[in-house]
């Protein structure tokens, strides 16, 4: 049976891929690397491990909707795999976090092919990690969502991350001073041009898509 | 200065360490292990790595408060490095996700000693990767509690991840299905003894404390 493995490389800092990752891609036939507009971050943070392995690259633009896109590259993997190979299919961050591969998945899947699962850092826990404060604390919740908060869950929770919040950036920093929450901007964790700010109005003028708010009650 | 890395080791898998985490421990003048009742669970998953290492354990039975003992831990750290020293201290998971790391950190950080955090893979993570469901698709919404789940939160979110949830297990299952929340039980994932269940049943006979409850909206 041809097996695929969707391994999550991190959020940017080579070192922040799993040593499971590492012997899974060494131990893979091909590499299967997701190509953004030309550019493979997942593929730039897994380089030192790809060193001579067979790479294969999969055009997915991020942020668009790849439905035709997901079933041509399954049918590639399908037709690049020999029977009893296995591909390894990298990642930015985590495999089933807000990740083109949970997409991916369902198609490979739908060909026959044998699909697991190698789980990477987020950019969030990284994020906390830079920043050094708790995600959650005995007895806290916290809240994962991309784009914005929806505010009455600030009632319910001790703590929040918005990934990509640059469209809705000034109603996300509204809602959570509203709710006493402070908060910190933190881009490209990990990776070059990483940025942390703390200022509203710095943050305002932030441009880039590769970004997160991660917020906690005061 | 003095160091002190927070290392997360993962849920269970001993490769499901970072590079950078074992990085860090071949490089540390000392390991600093949590015990919990004899046993040290961190201790265990990083054993591949540590080598002939100096280790020093520290107590810290789970699910107890533990004021006093995480300024007597910090006090042993300081006693325990050297000027220049770095020590890292492992933990299950990751240091800033429910854990012991957090409430330790602030002590260290206290007696001058400089603090970093090397993150984990989480355990919400890992049961998501052994169960091939996204934690999160585009647009959707993740809670993440211990203990129990608020259930005005259920209206707003598409996944959830209740840690620990073994008190309220009954009250908790009710409010999922009551907000047409498909559910699974995932006990020590990628530990021995890993269980995975999803009837309702069978999820109330258990008694394990290291258990979680990962939940999608139908």
């Amino acid at each position: 049976m041809k097996k695929l493995i969707g391994i999550g490389v991190g959020p940017g800092d080579p070192e922040l891929i799993t040593v499971k990752a590492v012997n899974a891609i060494q131990n893979c036939a091909y590499v299967f690397v997701p190509k953004n507009k030309g550019d493979s971050l997942a593929g730039n943070i897994a380089a030192p491990y790809l060193k001579d392995k067979p790479l294969l690259e999969l055009a997915f633009p991020m942020g668009e909707d790849n439905a035709q896109r997901y079933i041509q590259a399954a049918k590639t993997i399908n037709e690049t795999l020999n029977s009893e190979e296995t591909g390894v299919f990298l990642t930015l961050g985590d495999p089933l976090t807000y990740s083109t591969f949970a997409y991916l998945r369902q198609e490979v899947i739908g060909l026959g092919i044998e699909v697991s699962v190698i789980p990477g850092i987020t950019s969030y826990h990284a994020a906390a990690a830079v920043l050094g404060e708790a995600i959650t604390l005995r007895d806290e919740a916290f809240y994962l969502a991309d784009g914005n908060v929806e505010e009455e869950v600030l009632t319910f929770v001790d703590s929040v991350c918005i990934l990509k919040p640059l469209k809705n950036m000034e109603t996300l920093l509204d809602r959570l001073e509203k709710h006493d929450f402070h908060y910190v901007y933190v881009k490209r964790c990990g990776q070059k041009g990483e940025t942390i700010l703390k200022e509203r109005n710095l943050i305002l003028q932030e441009t880039d898509y590769l970004s997160l708010i991660l917020a906690k009650r005061n």
